[in-house]
This record gives C-alpha cells, sequence and structure tokens, in this order.
C-alpha cells in the first residue's frame, strides 16, 4: 500500500523570502501528527501570495503526489496580495462553501473580524482542499472544527482512509 | 382558480434504477402534506444524478408545469456524481445562498459532516427551486427550518399563494 | 489631509421617484454620525433598482470619490427588480462572502425570511461595498454587526483610517 500523502502549503510572501519562519505551516504538521494514527507523510511547501504559483503547487500536489488532503495557510484576506481563495477556486472541481462557513463563524467567537477571511476548501479529483488562516492560533481553531468531517469528505471522493486518534481528535463517518 | 403545483424530484442512481425505494420524495411529500393547508398537487420524477437530465427536469417543471416551488433531494454531498447543486445553480435566475447556509447550521448540531453538502436554491421565474440531502431524518430537519421563509419568497417572486396549517407550520410574511 | 468619503447609495425604485423619504439613507447616515469620531462627508445617491446604473454609481464612488466605504441599501431580495448583489458583484474584485454569512444570522433572530436576503459584500481597489437591506430596523441590526470588521477590512485594502466613538461602536484591528 502507497503511504498516505498530505500536502501543507504556506503561502506567504514573506516566509518564502526567508524572513520569517514557518510557523503556520508547522502548527499544520504538529496538529495532523497528534490526531492522526495512520502512517502518512507531509509534502511540504512554502510560496509567495502568487495566484500563478500556488495553483501550480495544488495541482502538483493532487496529480502528481496524489495527496489526499492539501491544507493552505494565509493569503485569504481581502488585501490585493490574497489570493489564496482565487486559486483554490480555480484548480477544484466541486466548492464546498459550508467549510469556510463553519471557519468564520468559529472565528467569530475570538474576533468580529472573521468575516474579513475568504477560506473556502473545493475538490480536485482525490484531493480534498482546505483554507486556513495564516495565525497558528487560528490554524488549530480552524482545523480542529472542520477536521471531523475530512476524513469522510476524502472516503467520498475517493481518496486515502484517514484514522485518527480518538483521544485527540474524533471523526465522523455516517454509516451507510 | 389553477390548481398549486410542487414539483418533487428524487436524484438517485439506484431509485431511477429501482434499486431503492423513493423514500425521500414520499418524506417531502407527507411533510407538505402535513403542513399546507391550501389544495396543491405534486409533480414527481426520480432522476438519475446526471446534470443534464436534472436540468431537463427542472426547467420542464418550472417552465412548463408552473410549480411554484421545486424540492429536490440527494445528490448534494462531494462525490463525483453528486450534481444537483450544479443544475441548480445553472437553471437558476438567482441564487439565494441563505437556504444552504441555514440548513448546513441546522444540521451541524447533528453530524460535523454537514459542512459537506453543497445544498443551495435558486429562483427561476415564478419558481423557487430548494435543494435538500438524500435521508429522510436530514430531509425533514432542513425543510422544517427553511419552510417558513419559502411562501414569502415565491410570493416575491409572483408564484401562488401558499398557505399552511399552524398547528404544524407557522410561516413568515412582513407586514409591507 | 484629504476628507474621508463615504457612499450612501439607496437601491429603489420608489424612493428615486420620489414616491417615498429616503429613510433608509438617513438611517445609515444617523448610525455613521454616531459611531465615527473622525471628520468624514456622505456621498449620497438614490437610484432605481436597474444594475448598469448602480454599477455606473457604484464605479463613480468608488474610483472618482475615492469613496473608502460604500453602503447600498435595498435590493437584495429574490424579487425581479433586487439587483443589487448582482451589480456588487460585478464591479467588485474580491468578494466577503463573511458579511452576507453574518448579516443573515443576525437578522434570522428576529425574522425566518432572512434567508431570502442575497446581501453581500467585496472590495474594488481601496473601496469597500457592503449592501444592507431596505428597512431601518434591519440596517441597524445589521450594521451594527458587521461594521466592527470594517474599518480593519478598509485598512488592508488601502483605504482611509476610520476612527469610532467607543461608547458607541467598538471596532476592532488585530495587533500585527
Amino acid at each position: 500500500m502507497e503511504k498516505i500523502k498530505i500536502g501543507i502549503i504556506n503561502v506567504s510572501d514573506r516566509a518564502s523570502r526567508g524572513e520569517y519562519e514557518d510557523l503556520p505551516g508547522r502548527e499544520v504538521q504538529r496538529l495532523l501528527e497528534l490526531w492522526l494514527s495512520c502512517p502518512w507523510e507531509a509534502v511540504y511547501a512554502v510560496v509567495p501570495d502568487e495566484q500563478p504559483l500556488l495553483e501550480e503547487q495544488l495541482i502538483k500536489m493532487a496529480d502528481q503526489e496524489s495527496c489526499c488532503l492539501i491544507v493552505t495557510t494565509g493569503g485569504t484576506g481581502p488585501a490585493e496580495r490574497d489570493v489564496t481563495p482565487e486559486a483554490t477556486m480555480a484548480v477544484s472541481e466541486k466548492l464546498l462553501p459550508g467549510f469556510g462557513e463553519q471557519m468564520r463563524q468559529v472565528s467569530l467567537q475570538y474576533v468580529p473580524t472573521a468575516i474579513l477571511s475568504r477560506q473556502t476548501a473545493g475538490t480536485r479529483g482525490s484531493t480534498l482542499i482546505v483554507n486556513l488562516p495564516g495565525k497558528p492560533k487560528s490554524i488549530r481553531e480552524c482545523l480542529e472544527a472542520v477536521f471531523p468531517a475530512i476524513p469522510y469528505c476524502i472516503d467520498l471522493v475517493g481518496g486515502a482512509y484517514l484514522e485518527t486518534n480518538e483521544k485527540y481528535m474524533k471523526v465522523f463517518r455516517p454509516k451507510q
């Protein structure tokens, strides 16, 4: 059996120039290591806020690397260089608006500026792509909220079977 | 006065081949019979998960049968053959994102996988189209949540005047 | 320093013909006068429910008048002549779905027909455009809910720096 691959992309001009440590990407990796009980491998990238570069990276991780899940961090706000949702929408075959709605809802409990996030999710072939915010604290709040639905979503699009350590993350698969 | 018509479409490969009973469509009919106090007639169809066939059925029920409301069940998930939202968006003139948002919100109280539903609603001429999930229990939860707004929506697009038995379903029409 | 400009557009066939007083526009102006502590100037318009005219007005206020914020009232429902969201989407470079989601959520506490509102928000250059409903009571409920995020949003797109009287409106700017 092939090893399960998960893509982690930190979308950030400054991190891609090495001006910042990649704290967002590391936070995603830390959470997935804590939650997942099945063997998996991270496919990692730091890319600047350039839509064509991000699209290229998403396509590569989905089509060539066969990642079952790609998580992006950053680039979801209203600023001119925030283009992560645009890239995600461009490469996705189906959009899943419920992810963005729930993540904004959860973030609204902490900050009123949560409504400024345009984060979304979509599927491309057997890959689920999920946008997260750029701040480690918000990354955790958002990923924790939507993760219970992620393994079943990947089942539905024919991706790898993710299993979790229920002590840290309880996922839900409806009985058929 | 012409009789009020409501379209009910069960979108399902297996039901359309007769492998399943049409429980979703029957649940919609049961609820509408319980709630509506005005005379009405169901226009009924079971179609496979094929976007062109579903679009054709939606257009026929809206433009030829003059249904004031069309309710679909099933085909709203992320799987490859789930195309109900795509067909709905393609034939609608105006989308009403509030329906999907509220239905996902309500379903989230029961299952975390509610965010995987891409169900939406839209108008075409004097017809309101609403997507529901495929499971009878979720159908009831979702339709119960949004129905109070449906008769007024149909008023606004110039469709039939729906009246309900307030004991079972209380609808809301704002005073002008 | 140039004076801060805020556009207020009442979108209404009847108000544009003088059949109604412009109560919605006045309510927006009253709230902004109460909340904002920085000097600002209203750029005011009443336009009929015609998408090309509304687009023209939005573009003029954004590109020529350099309004940092444009607030529209009315025209967000499902009726044939409700075209405010369409005009907003057509002139916006980035859509901010979180605004519509939160405003519908807040309005749902008062009326089940809140889901019929298609109100949205978007950015065009350094201008934020926000759609509000047409009824003064709902205008207040919606604008009050989203306003805490508006000044920071305008900061992010490079618009004017809005300051408020914290007694009446507390805004939020995250620490960088």
